[in-house]
């Protein structure tokens, strides 16, 4: 999100000083999370950022266009993460733990609950056809880091992935429910939930917790 | 759902001999899975259902009420087996196990996916309140079964009851994915999981499932 392609500002409020595009995307993020997507149009997205529509359109042509980014900027830090962690020589009980945590506190981070995005019926627009193909590739990591830990077979993986991840999303329903949600209670237990349903012993799940949180604490620091 | 009070019809496809306010709620439910449920009009209902938009009136009066009708419909039977699983005398861990399967097995049920009502933003309508509570019913009649289970900390059942509910309505997601969804398959995976996530042994969650999967069939005969 470059700061250079500015054009003039019609007038008003935001100038986060965070550039244009920034702004309308959170413009676009406010709005789709409290009017709802289908209620928001391009129009109220550009006054909410303090642009003319016309501005916004060097920027954006279309509002999908600003789903499609929003929603990618949700998956990239948790596919970074799942990478890191598919590379490291960790034992996969604890590298699974550390990525359910890390994946549970960023869709509880952010002002607004930009999760609840993947909840929009309008999701199956073949324009956010890229948003599927990279959670396929979150889903996948996850798959890869649970078929590696112990007494999991191949061919369950998958489905066992499934469920792990309902768990993590769980946090966006949550969100929605609870307007003071304790993740830092919450993500733990969450993560340790995940690890149950792999069927581990409750000493493994034990271990695994007490080395993911220090591993976790490593990964979520600035790189 | 009364046949008695119909109206003339305009004319038209429907006609299932089910009684006009079924025909609307059927045409209702597959626009709103389709189409969306904002972008549905309470005109393209009442065309869906072959009526004067006229006529629906005498049934519904606002689009909110149809979906607030479908929405207890999908809890309604859930509420019903909860009641009747807290009453029973069988050990918690049967009971819950059956609950996540039928539970599991109603949300995949039906000719349109009826949960990802769940996820519509426009849940927050307060005209949608009587929803929410009734979904707070089912959610406590799973955190009463959780808290009888052995081991279960009164104070944790709570946040254990989110991440099994969690799980079983996970199948809306996973019916909207995936099409040819194996529900034999899936239904008890996901109440084994759940059984799990309460770290009870391997040996207590093998015998819940036995005697839980008879109990299910009893209680999924129609009464």
């Amino acid at each position: 999100m470059t700061i250079s392609r500015g054009r003039p500002r019609a007038s008003g409020p935001p100038q986060s000083g965070l550039g244009t595009e920034e702004d309308i995307l959170r413009a676009a993020a406010k709005l789709f999370c409290t009017v709802g997507y289908g209620s928001t149009s391009t129009h109220a997205i550009a006054r909410e950022a303090g642009l003319r529509q016309s501005s916004m359109y060097h920027y954006f042509t279309a509002k999908h266009e600003i789903l499609l980014v929003l929603l990618l900027g949700t998956l990239a830090p948790s596919i970074e993460i799942a990478k890191t962690l598919l590379r490291s020589t960790e034992p996969a009980a604890v590298r699974l733990w550390a990525l359910c945590l890390l994946d549970v506190r960023l869709l509880a981070s952010g002002p607004v609950n930009l999760g609840s995005l993947y909840l929009l019926p309008e999701l199956g627009d073949p324009n956010l056809a890229e948003f599927h193909m990279r959670r396929a590739e979150l889903r996948d990591a996850y798959r890869e880091l649970i078929a590696q830990c112990d007494g999991i077979r191949e061919s369950e993986a998958s489905r066992v992935a499934d469920m792990v991840l309902a768990l993590v999303e769980s946090v966006i329903m949550l969100r929605r429910a609870e307007s003071n949600l304790d993740i830092a209670d919450l993500a733990p237990r969450i993560a340790d939930a995940a690890l149950r349903i792999l069927d581990l012993s409750p000493e493994v799940v034990h271990a695994a917790r007490t080395r993911a949180a220090v591993l976790a604490e490593t990964l979520s620091e600035p790189r």
